[in-house]
C-alpha cells in the first residue's frame, strides 16, 4: 500500500507539473484496497450544455488510471515510468455535476505477473478499468492500458 | 462548406463556453476538404516528462472531432446537439511539441446516410477518424464515435 507520504507527493506531482490536471481541479480524494479515486469539480471541466466535458472526463479517467498505476509501481519498488498505450471511453450519461474517477485496482495475480514482467524484461503492460461517476451515477467508463518501463 | 463566420463562432464557443478548451489554447488552425484541423500548444499541456499530456491529446482529438461534425451538421442544416459517445485512443510516441489533431471528414455516403437518417429519426451516429501529429509525425490516433441528436 502507498503511505500518505506517497499519495502527498503524487498530488504536488499532478499540481505542479502537469498543468491540466491543476486546471482541472483534479485530486485524489481516496485510496484503499479497491483502487484509487480522484474528482474533479464541474466549474472548471464544463462544456457549452452546461455539463462535464468529454474530454476532461477522459483526462480525469486516464490520470486516475495512471496514478493507481504510479503508486502501485512504487509502493512495490519497481524504478520504471509509467506511460498510457491506449485508451477506450464509453460516455452512458452527462454528468451535470463534478465527476470522481475510480480506477479499480487489478487482481493480485494480474498485478504480481505484471511487477515479474516488469523486473524481468524492463517493461510491461498493465489494463486499468476506471469508473466515472457523477451523483452516485455511472457516466463512463474507460479502460485504458499502461506501459511500466524501466 | 462552412463559412467563416461559422469557423469564428465555432472557435469563440470553445474558448468562451468550454473552459478547459481555452486552458488547452486549442484553435481550429485548417479547414479544408480533407477536414478540420486543430492546434494546441505544448506549455499548458505539458507532462512530467516534457511531453504532451496523454489526457490533453485525447480531450484534442474529442475537440477536434466533434468540432468537425458540429460544422458540417449546422452547414447541412441540421437543428441537432452533438455529442461524444465513444472513443478509443492509441499513443503511438510521445510528443515534444505542439500537437495537431486532424479529424479526416466522412466519405460523402457516409455522411448523407448520416444526415438522412438523421433527418428521420432525429438522432444518428457517426464515427470520426482523427490523427494526432507532432513535428510532421503521428503521435496518436483516435476513433470518436459522436451522436446528433435533434
Amino acid at each position: 500500500m502507498p503511505t500518505d507520504f506517497a499519495l502527498r507527493r503524487l498530488q504536488a506531482l499532478l499540481h505542479e507539473q502537469i498543468p491540466l490536471a491543476r486546471e482541472m481541479g483534479a485530486e485524489v480524494t481516496a485510496w484503499g484496497p479497491g483502487g484509487l479515486e480522484m474528482t474533479a469539480p464541474l466549474a472548471p471541466n464544463v462544456n457549452h450544455h452546461g455539463t462535464f466535458f468529454g474530454g476532461s472526463a477522459s483526462a480525469l479517467g486516464i490520470l486516475a488510471g495512471w496514478s493507481l498505476v504510479h503508486l502501485l509501481t512504487m509502493a512495490d519498488g519497481l524504478d520504471a515510468e509509467v506511460v498510457i498505450q491506449r485508451v477506450a471511453v464509453r460516455y452512458s450519461a452527462p454528468a451535470p455535476g463534478p465527476v470522481t474517477a475510480h480506477a479499480h485496482r487489478p487482481d493480485p495475480s494480474v498485478w504480481q505477473r505484471f511487477v515479474a514482467t516488469q523486473a524481468r524484461f524492463g517493461l510491461a503492460r498493465l489494463r486499468v478499468r476506471v469508473d466515472l461517476l457523477c451523483e452516485g451515477e455511472r457516466v463512463a467508463t474507460l479502460e485504458a492500458s499502461y506501459a511500466a518501463k524501466s
